[in-house]
């Protein structure tokens, strides 16, 4: 007799793909809207880690189990998980089939499939023991962690943001040596102006990680199988028996193109500005949605938890009506990261990058202090750069070096460029200020930098 | 043989009288946008208190030295500063005499002669010794701060900011016995609704200071002219030998005044959007001019130092050439304060001023952490409550209780309430997120809020 398994059967209202930031925030904001709604989140694994805290498990945080991102809200607001592998999506019937054999059908599809590391496809060596890429999966970090607490020495390759935090949480926990090598003129480039990455650069180095800068990587060397060096594109060797990838991650798609959502020419799902693919009822979000600059209008590679929880919204509130709006206008690109006590944060676009797409900016930069009089313990310094549109004066984009106000100052500069608003309309605005919380009234880096940058594109 | 001195004679485009917050970003943004004229700051003082430093001088601060407001930026501005009291005004020939005998001959003046505190009339004992206000001169501050030590005990007659932080900071120096005496319901109701000005109390208490609230006070008493105690409504008398009237301030406008500048009905310096009188060459700033509520659109008695500072950039760039794009819109009240490690602020409205006002409203509450995940060390809980037009979704006020980013925080929600941001703006705006420096962007306390106004406000 033929051992026939019937397949399961399940149905829902509204089916969420994925278990990060965009799943968990399309999926909240949705019930939350359409509360009448079922709504199934199908993730692959057990327990989500929280993505951007992933380099602090290798440093401040004691292991994985710290860095879970909690069930409650979903599970408060009713909505069900299954864990399971999506392989297959039926578009025409509207059904999904997963790993165990379940077929599920939905009302409303949103894909929020994320991404995975990206190795350059020329890079020798990369398949080595102990050359890592850093995974989101908690199980194969755990494995990772397990190994790099055995390494001596540890090479990062990319000195982005994760590759940064990585390489600072590395040398926290007490390596013989941490090294980034990037292969841009300075470490965070995508965010900063120059001036501002070599200050990082600087910490970084106070702190001992060595920073090797504007210099590529030929090969990552090995014996036996197992990570010995780094080869330099320069010729040096840089001696470790640990490689940390931190090269990039691409969009995971293969579910989308297999069921024959367009994509667009990065390779990432295209989508409108209700996040809607050109499947009426299937929306994507997240790392694996296509992206564009709130600024330039031009196609963007940028990944962020906090761009992916902001289309996660507008999704789950257009599943059902489209509002105007609700619709997103593009990644601002808000990043902010921490070490040692300083802070580092940017949104919009760099002078760089603005000069490049053919603007004509102005900039202002202040530097003054985030608690006043600056005699105050636990004062740090504060620095502001404003990038400006000369013609208008509309904010384009902010830089800023300071404290732990930091990650929300960087949202007042965001909300600024979402709002258009221009550096006379800062300088007019109301900031609060306290001895204790910010800088003073009279000297608030971010209105000094808007007067300095109002002066350059005003014509008196 | 008579001993006639012939009057000095001073010339200057621009006089600004006053030393303080407003008068500092009066002058300063003025010379930034005329550069080519003249200006001469005209002040009491010899050394500059920082305004809101001014409780942390009894405390966490070592010496009034400590919160001096440098000069720093006015001279390098090349900004003129002269020390000597303004005593009167000839609008006509404008020239300002001062006590010194010099006359000022100016084009254009900003007055910006802030406040003084203010005791109730019908308050029996508040001449007594040790009976003290919170004086903004560095001199009296002095004297204040040797008293002060003396004083075993120390009575607060009046909860608002000023009031609870010179308590705290008492506390912190080490008192036997400190207690806040206040006549309404809660502390700080001006800025918070009762369940946040709840907090504050129980933290005030658990820090071991005594409020006491719903009580008025009666009479301070006395022996030999020495303060021994307080007598409050109830008949019940607190043993003291020191009491602080923290009871409000009022506008220093005598000047003006004199000189024929009207005033409105709460006795403060009248002026329009521009910061202007009805002179057309006099503007005046800070806290003794005249302020509206930007919500309620009502007259308001605030004074704080960053709308001091906001009304002071608004004249210096209107000193010449008026521009609607740089007037004034009105007092968001953007306040904060910090206890310990726990922080308040608000801005714009709150919950019951806005029902008082007519308004018909929706809130939304949300706790979540100001880190994630919430296992890194130093996380902070994190309260918004957000307070929306029920009909149009726009935002009219925030209160927060959280860590240090709580001061920055507020300024988002204050640039928020500028603006008029609707919720569902702010629930698809790009809130950039870092594990060390905000809360996760899955469950980001004021999009959270905004979501839950959004659902009360919609009609779905």
């Amino acid at each position: 007799m033929l051992n026939i398994q019937k397949s399961k059967k399940m149905k829902t209202d509204v089916l969420v793909i994925g278990g990060s930031a965009a799943a968990i925030s399309a999926a909240t904001t949705g019930k939350s809207f359409y509360p009448d709604k079922e709504f199934l989140v199908l993730r692959m694994e057990e327990k989500v880690m929280v993505p951007c805290g992933i380099p602090y498990i290798f440093g401040t945080l004691e292991s994985s189990d710290q860095n879970v991102a909690p069930d409650k809200g979903l599970l408060d607001a009713g909505i069900k998980i299954k864990i399971d592998e999506a392989i297959s999506l039926d578009l025409e019937k509207k059904i999904c089939k997963s790993a165990d054999g379940t077929e599920i059908e939905f009302d409303k599809l949103v894909l929020a499939t994320g991404s995975s590391p990206k190795v350059p496809a020329w890079l020798k060596g990369a398949d080595l023991e102990n050359a890592f890429t850093i995974p989101k999966n908690k199980v194969l970090i755990d494995q990772m962690l397990v190994n790099c607490d055995l390494r001596k020495k540890i090479v990062v390759l990319g000195g982005g943001f994760i590759g940064v935090e990585m390489a600072d949480e590395l040398n926290k926990r007490g390596k013989q040596a941490v090294t980034i090598v990037e292969i841009m003129p300075h470490i965070l480039s995508l965010a900063f102006d120059p001036e501002l990455s070599i200050r990082a650069e600087e910490i970084l180095r106070e702190r001992g990680v060595n920073v090797i800068t504007n210099e590529g990587v030929k090969e990552i060397l090995g014996e036996n199988g197992k990570v010995t060096g780094v080869l330099l594109n320069n010729g040096d060797i840089i001696e470790t028996d640990g490689v940390i990838l931190s090269t990039g991650y691409q969009p995971n798609v293969g579910l989308a193109e297999k069921a024959g959502i367009r994509l667009n020419q990065h390779g990432s799902i295209k989508v409108n500005e209700y996040m809607r693919t050109e499947h009426l009822d299937v929306f994507a979000v997240g790392d694996c949605a296509e992206k564009f600059s709130f600024v330039t209008r031009t196609l963007k590679g940028i990944m962020l938890a906090s761009t992916a929880c902001a289309e996660g919204r507008i999704a789950g509130m257009n599943l059902y009506k489209l509002s105007v709006v609700r619709s997103f206008g593009g990644t601002i690109a808000i990043f902010s990261t921490s070490f040692g006590d300083v802070s580092f944060a940017a949104a919009g676009v760099t002078e760089s990058l603005a000069k490049e797409r053919g603007f004509d900016i102005v900039t202002g930069t202040f530097e003054g202090v985030d608690k006043h009089p600056a005699t105050l313990p636990g004062t740090h310094k504060q620095l502001i750069k404003l990038i400006v549109a000369r013609d208008s004066g509309i904010l384009l984009g902010g830089e800023i070096i300071g404290g732990p106000s930091t990650g929300e100052l960087v949202n007042l500069i965001g909300l600024a460029i979402e709002n258009r608003m221009t550096v006379e309309s800062i300088m007019t605005s109301q900031i609060g200020t306290h001895p204790l919380l910010t800088a003073a009234p009279t000297a608030y880096p971010l209105i000094k930098a808007a007067e300095i940058a109002a002066k350059k594109h005003i014509s008196r």
